[in-house]
């Protein structure tokens, strides 16, 4: 029979090892989320609906941004980081580039409403969503081949991997119309991920989104 | 001034709103990674090295692994679940069909090492590369073409993404060797995400793996 004195010190050992260890497996959890360990950089294309236009975000594009925050962030939003890159095809209207970054929905606040460049408030869309779920980001615009622009800013950025959407066209249909995300998938120097639109989605003609 | 008694009540109450908010959040989490949500189901095509033999992985099956849980799963473990396929090329020593599911190294230890069967040397090294991780698992055999079973495979199991590892070959290689991970990207019927191996494990002849 053990004193209840010598009860008191066997527990509060217990209760000291039981802190620790909750302490240590706490510690565990922040060394593998922590700065020697930066978050999985998601490069996210996005572009604006087809028929629509702006601010509205195409199908493929939001669909590709749900399908990464659903299936891969999931509840560990400390753990990633999405690049939204929008490409603009230059027309004759003297689109200039801009090499603007905007990481939270204030910076867009910050600009005036004269300053709003053409593209912008699909940006913002796509930043305000990812902040609703707590995952950071960074949102730009270049202007060019998105095919060839999506490379090039994979191979100036080295992210962790690129996510595209696909309007999932048929091989007819893609002659005419080409799929960046195609090209993508075999020249970009990451692992690309293709997300297709959920076909309940799509518009009554295929090429629109 | 708060009388002392005040005081406790006050302290008392804020304790417990700290304590409610824990649990909230606490619960939050859990809602996150419950059974109403279940784990992202990652397949992930596997083969043994060319150079080796059994029980060895391929250089490109180990850097599909090690990218997914490196920048996919991260320190969510209970987030996903990992579905190991590996198709052996059906041979003359009349090897048959087997459709057992190893989910835990344990699964391994009961089989009679008569009934051992080709390949299961390296879908045990998988499982329990699986396990040290937290991750949950299923792991099988299938014999045929790979890249038609990996397909088949999809469209049984429907997993949310497909890993293919991939060695990375030029233009010319290919046209001799044919890429699984290339085939798969075009038809499987679910988001494919294929890892190059690192060049620096490449070896000599970069069709061996």
């Amino acid at each position: 029979m053990i004193s209840n004195r010598r009860f008191a010190i066997y527990r509060d050992n217990i209760i000291q090892k039981e802190g620790e260890r909750e302490r240590e497996r706490e510690r565990e959890r922040e060394t593998m989320e922590s700065s020697s360990n930066p978050p999985t950089q998601i490069m996210i294309g996005v572009n604006q609906s087809s028929l629509r236009g702006y601010p509205h975000p195409s199908i493929s594009s939001r669909t590709a941004f749900e399908w990464t925050v659903q299936k891969i962030v999931r509840s560990n939003a400390a753990g990633f980081k999405f690049l939204f890159l929008h490409v603009q095809i230059p027309d004759e209207d003297g689109f200039d580039d801009m090499d603007s970054i905007f990481a939270s929905p204030d910076d867009f606040k910050r600009m005036n409403q004269k300053e709003k460049i053409r593209g912008l408030d699909l940006l913002q869309y796509f930043v305000e969503c990812a902040h609703q779920f707590g995952i950071q980001c960074e949102a730009w615009i270049k202007k060019g081949d998105p095919k060839e622009v999506i490379c090039q800013e994979v191979k100036r950025l080295q992210p962790d991997m690129l996510v595209v959407g696909s309007r999932g066209l048929g091989p007819f249909q893609r002659v005419f119309v080409g799929t960046v995300s195609e090209f993508c998938a075999k020249h970009a120097e990451c692992p690309v991920i293709t997300i297709k639109r959920k076909a309940d989605e799509a518009p009554q003609d295929p090429i629109d989104d």
